[in-house]
């Protein structure tokens, strides 16, 4: 322990020194330097490859789901995938020294809010390989310098992701240790990374709960963190009940894997006979289990949903559905079993819409737009790190803008307090 | 301790219930509650006066210094002092609801950023029973429930003040629960406050090392800590040495006990010989110890500095000077032994300051002000909860747009992604 500690914090000490050298860097530069890294990993791919076989070859010896190999596995078109997201990234603008505000005091003192990078950043992860460059990527674009921690299941892959992409953007001016990953995978790394906020400004985790939760009880440095997202869609008194249903049935099945699709659906006690049927038909014809309140299951046929039906993110083709009395108890159930992500309510009613949006404690609120639509590409971002379930710093969909700080800059002529 | 855990989990929970009620308020109900909680202060003085007498006496009888029962002790004046506070508060302009950006999509979807509150603040602090109020007020103006748990020597003058607080803003709709005092000082109830992640959003620790160190090992949520002020002033090639002979004796002795005030000055080696001679003589007329790197000590009568003293912040008339080579020096110095607070460059050379400003990795960097200026009241906040270390959300001085969150609000007409 006490030598990868050793390690650990030799590379957080690093990234610092890097970091200070990258917030220096022009936008010019850096996106210089991203399109030799999208070449960099170009001109690697064989190596990449082969490295992918071999976590391939483990994961197939390890057990592992045919899903998590498909994770796991690169390939010509993929590598070429990644590299154009980084070529992407050098096309987006850049946050750096944008002036956020400017005034000027009474005595005389001019003020500027700049943006500047955050500084160092640990992003811990699990098995896509593919995040060994997203991730670095758009951190560096900001003007940060990183730590990657991968999953072990990818490490071979990972080392030759971002060995091309050091080697690439080495030859354009890219900082030493600007990009570094960890180069094994001990448990005990992440602890290490976890201890090191005198070099480490933030950890991001990306990755199942029982990972955040690890970074979140051992981390000393701020966390920016995406749990669950339990999304609803609340169908309200005055919902266009046609709408209603397209938005329930695309928010529930156009990719129910993923954080912003919904699992549990609220329907206002004034349209449920004539809406729930519509909408259960709808559902099944995709395939989705229905789940509902003991008012639902008296109008359609549903199993019957438990407590901890509301608490369940399903990432599934189920669907928990309760019949509600009014939009203050639809607010009160979001509040209280959602998890502050996503939630959309459909109606034709602007006043309750009104009421609604400000209402729910979420970080992205949907009037007659489907919860899917919450993504750093559907925002405009251009990129997106995450989706935050945090209230600080950033909150929902994460792009470039959200891996940047502030600095005051003040300019005087001698001013003095005495 | 699981008694404590419990009382302070029944809190929490209440804080946050408290807290969905405080984001709907408008300003002008907020206002009138603020009035009210000033009004009830001025009201109860009396008892808030007998309170802190009780604390007094204790603090006498545990042999507290003359310095801490001064910062204990309360009189009419203080106290109407503190209702002045509360009424500047309700004066500031209110962040909450501020449209920080719209925009629109291709696809029609109209979008929204738009502060709101945070949520559930905890306040952990040491003795000064103003930061009861203080602090609960700020929190509650930008929308937020406040768990307060202050030092165990103001713990009777605490209680008085909170309890006059929501006295006298229940009266004007102040929701239930919405300030919170912990009315027990257990060391334990901090750990348990760590704990309360699903309650409390975030953390602030006012206060000395050992109580922030505290909160940082244990929070489980984002904490928004201030550590040391190690603040320097750079005195370039191109000074107006009698402006930096000024701006160097106010931040250094105008109040040296503050976080913002110089510990180190750097000189280049141009103006030694011209310079330092009149700072020393105008710092030395103001009782200021000096100690120098060795090049000083060639030419001023100084104590040899040691390592440690450039670590150090003293908060005392003490102050270490060094001799650098050039501006890069000077900035190497500052980033490696600051503390990341607020920084000066004294120089009429407008691309010297360009340079050095950014280069700083400070939360303020001042060109030819006093770094004293590093502080919400003089950057026109208003009002200043603290001034963060953090890069993360807040950096550097925290008003009360520090204090809200942001939410994303979109509308659309039926969008779907599939």
């Amino acid at each position: 322990m006490s030598d990868i500690k050793d390690q650990i914090e030799t590379m957080a000490r690093q990234a610092r020194a890097a970091a200070l050298k990258l917030s220096q860097l022009s936008t010019g530069e850096k996106n210089a330097i991203l399109q030799a890294m999208a070449a960099g990993l170009r001109g690697a791919s064989a190596s990449i490859l082969e490295a992918n076989v071999r976590d391939l070859e483990a994961g197939e010896a390890k057990g592992l789901t045919k899903a998590m190999l498909d994770r796991l596995r690169l390939d010509e078109a993929r590598i070429d995938a990644i590299a154009g997201g980084i070529e992407q990234v050098a096309a987006l603008p850049d946050p750096v020294g944008d002036l956020m505000e400017s005034w000027e005091r009474p005595n005389g003192i001019k003020l500027e809010q700049v943006r500047v990078p955050i500084g160092t950043i640990g992003i811990i992860y699990e098995s896509r390989p593919n995040v060994t460059s997203d991730a670095a990527v758009l951190c560096f674009k900001a003007g940060n310098a990183t730590i990657l921690r991968g999953g072990s299941e990818a490490i071979h892959s990972n080392r030759a992701i971002a060995e091309a992409l050091v080697r690439g953007g080495e030859e354009a001016g890219l900082p030493e240790h600007a990009i570094q990953l960890i180069p094994f995978t001990d448990r005990s790394s992440v602890t290490a990374l976890c201890q090191m906020d005198e070099w480490l400004d933030v950890i991001i985790p990306r990755g199942g709960r029982g990972l955040i939760e690890t970074v979140v009880s051992q981390a000393r440095m701020p966390v920016i963190k995406h749990y669950d997202g339990i999304c609803h869609t609340y169908v309200d008194a005055a919902a266009d009940e046609q709408m209603a249903v397209k938005i329930a049935v695309d928010a529930k099945t156009q990719k129910p894997g993923v954080c912003n699709a919904m699992e549990t659906l609220l329907v206002h006690e004034g349209v449920v006979a004539s809406f729930l049927p519509k909408v259960a038909e709808a559902m099944q014809a995709k395939g989705v289990e229905l789940r509902g309140c003991e008012r639902t299951c008296q109008v359609i046929d549903a199993v019957p949903a438990t407590e901890e039906d509301w608490k369940t993110e399903y990432l599934d083709l189920i669907l928990s559905i309760k019949v509600v009395g009014s939009l203050d108890e639809a607010v009160e159930h979001i509040n209280r079993y959602g998890s502050h992500h996503s939630e959309c309510i459909v109606t034709e009613d602007a006043a309750a819409a009104a009421r609604f949006l400000p209402a729910v404690d979420s970080a992205c609120v949907f009037h007659n737009v489907s919860t899917r639509f919450a993504d750093g590409e559907e925002f405009g971002f251009g990129a997106e790190i995450g989706i935050s379930t945090e209230k600080l710093h950033a909150r929902g969909p994460m792009g470039l803008r959200e891996l940047t700080s502030y600095q005051y800059r003040v300019r005087g002529a001698g001013q003095t307090k005495a």
